[in-house]
């Protein structure tokens, strides 16, 4: 099984996806909070905590989802887990028996079809566009499926954002269907142009969207800290079966990261980020355009922290990411995130945790290594058959 | 579900299950060295981490296991997870198909039962003596079972050692039937009579035992860290499938814990806790013969970390939970953990974390509270049948 979004480990590289600038992190602020906590910790900081996670920082999570994402939640739907990998299997154990139906973006994030497949569910890959999950397609094909994994703000990989009528389409068809929507906001912090869009749980009036959201972007990814937010008539089944995964999520890094909140660490620390992400994700789409126009179409995105690249029809992207990996370059092919063919490959580029050094070195670097699948495109020109921009309609 | 095996929360109070002395758990130490990390901390301490855990702490448990309990391995057979509960959750996952047989002890861990019915398992109940795991018993019920749930150490709850017998029965059985042996090493630091025995681990030839331990006990709950022992075979299946459940456990109190146990620290935390707990064992024990002899009868028990005492025949242990619950006392009834009818009653006490006044206090409020049953028991003596002292063989 093939282990992405993000997990490569190693130091920061072009053009790997990661957490936005962990070299800016405030490592002494954090350490400073820590100390703090510790200092002042007695047996009772050291015992069993609680199984949904810490009072106060599911309260600052609450609050802060409110404001920032238009999610409406109360602190005690707010269950914190171990990162999104771990939401998403508690979500699939809770609500999938084995042998039903859930749909799952295509291409789309490989983490939640192995947590949908680790629960015996039939996976239906539903295609992406522009406008995000094709609901139309989806209805087509399995209309009664018990659940739908959606990434409304930023579609991991396309990065499209889900249009208003779509995620009307989508509520509405849940609703009717009684299914369940995954809704996984993993950057939906990021966002670089108009304002943030509402959360698909901000538009849900039938409690059917179990929100989550993790602290690995906007944070760091060592924390291993995330949330859920469920509907209320389903919080205390979560529970109990987050009692049987592993009991609860470590409870000290659970009370700094409150403090780091609640004191405005975390508010200051995202401005910064965004900024930052906004300058270096400019200078990929730039250096792209320099140095790999003409072989590279970059997608256009409202957010997130990496972008989309498409090759060339008739040009391998596993090729591409070999040949930009021989080099030193890290990508992620598109068709990997694929469950049926496409007709067009893409490379997957992070770009948050680069500076614009690193940046302008990777694309020079990248289109080194890519020069050779020049030469197919040329050979290829004289083909007849008309190019298609995005991911196949199966 | 019930939820049990030490988790109840709120202060240490009598006779609840819990860690050993989280009051004397050297805070400031622990402080000192988390202070030291954070202060070197670069970006990559912030990255993803290694999914088999940070590799320091590996190979300091691996060192430990193998002086302390016998345990054979190299340190890449040792997969850090948060604690046991997970450790268990991902056996199951990684070993069971669903409608497998499973062996669980009867009565057994209620926790163990959870992960195993989760993965879809027919559980078997087997019944379990002063010698452990009754396994001829498993052999007549379900000789074709792919897995067997095993707390040789300390049978959880009865507190038993299982036998040298017994465990090359158990060993034998698996290499025949090409079954996995779970074994749980949950409180197998604490053992107060004769030399700790050589882990099921230590004696297996042929590679078919899965070993976990947690430092939940020794060290304290809220950290969530515990470790598997793998067969090398199984190593990277293990990793694979850990990484879909919640990608790795946090960094950060790793690189701290492989500090505290490199430097010393842990094994004299353990010596000093051991010292305490035995002490705190022999106060519970003088305190039940003072002031509750002749109504509960203690199960001898070579280590641990509680002990089980048995109520009279024809008395109820819930009965008896609820009555000394009504004076503030907690205890678990055997018969919660039980999943086939007992013959007698018996209530499971907790000590560790009481000190002996605690104790005194505990043991002649327990006597209060437990006092009408005398009638009960004294109103009983006409009854000829004959009195059976352990769990009902069904």
């Amino acid at each position: 099984v093939p282990l992405r979004h993000g997990y490569t480990g190693g130091p920061a590289r072009a053009f790997r996806l990661g957490a936005a600038g962990l070299a800016e992190f405030p490592i002494a602020r954090w350490g400073d909070l820590a100390r703090r906590r510790w200092d002042s910790a007695g047996p009772a900081a050291l015992d069993y905590g609680v199984v949904a996670g810490y009072a106060p920082l599911r309260t600052a999570i609450a609050r802060y989802l409110a404001v920032s994402r238009s999610v409406r939640c109360e602190p005690d739907q707010v269950l914190i887990v171990n990162g999104t990998q771990q939401a998403l299997d508690l979500i699939a154990r809770v609500l999938l028996n084995p042998g039903e139906q859930a749909w799952l973006e295509d291409p789309g994030y490989d983490g939640a079809r192995g947590a949908l497949v680790a629960a015996g569910a039939r996976v239906v890959p539903v295609p992406v566009d522009h406008e995000g999950l094709d609901v139309a397609a989806g209805v087509r094909r399995a209309p009664r499926a018990k659940l739908a994994y959606v990434t409304p703000a930023h579609q991991f990989p396309l990065g499209s954002t889900m249009s208003l009528p779509r995620r009307l389409d989508l509520l509405r068809w849940a609703h009717k269907a009684r299914a369940w929507l995954i809704e996984d906001d993993y950057d939906g912090e990021f966002r670089y142009v108009n304002r943030p869009l509402a959360s698909l749980q901000g538009l849900d009036t039938a409690g059917c969207v179990i929100y989550t959201g993790t602290f690995s972007k906007a944070l760091f990814p060592a924390l291993r800290l995330g949330y859920l937010v469920v509907p209320a008539a389903l919080i205390q089944t979560f529970i109990k079966v987050r009692f049987f995964l592993d009991v609860h999520t470590p409870t000290f890094m659970q009370t700094v990261l409150a403090d780091f909140i609640t004191e405005g660490h975390f508010e200051r620390h995202l401005l910064r980020t965004r900024i930052r992400c906004r300058e270096r994700r400019e200078a990929l789409r730039a250096g792209l355009q320099r140095d790999l126009g003409g072989l590279l179409e970059v997608e256009s995105s409202e957010g997130g922290m990496h972008v989309l690249a498409w090759l060339p029809e008739h040009v391998s992207d596993r090729e591409a990411a070999r040949r930009a990996a021989a080099e030193g370059i890290d990508t992620l092919p598109l068709s990997a995130f694929a469950q049926t063919r496409l007709s067009r490959g893409a490379l997957v580029l992070g770009y948050a945790g680069l500076t614009p050094d690193d940046i302008a070195s990777g694309t020079k670097r990248l289109a080194r290594a890519l020069h050779p699948l020049r030469r197919q495109v040329r050979g290829r020109r004289r083909d007849p058959r008309p190019s298609s921009p995005g991911p196949r309609e199966p």
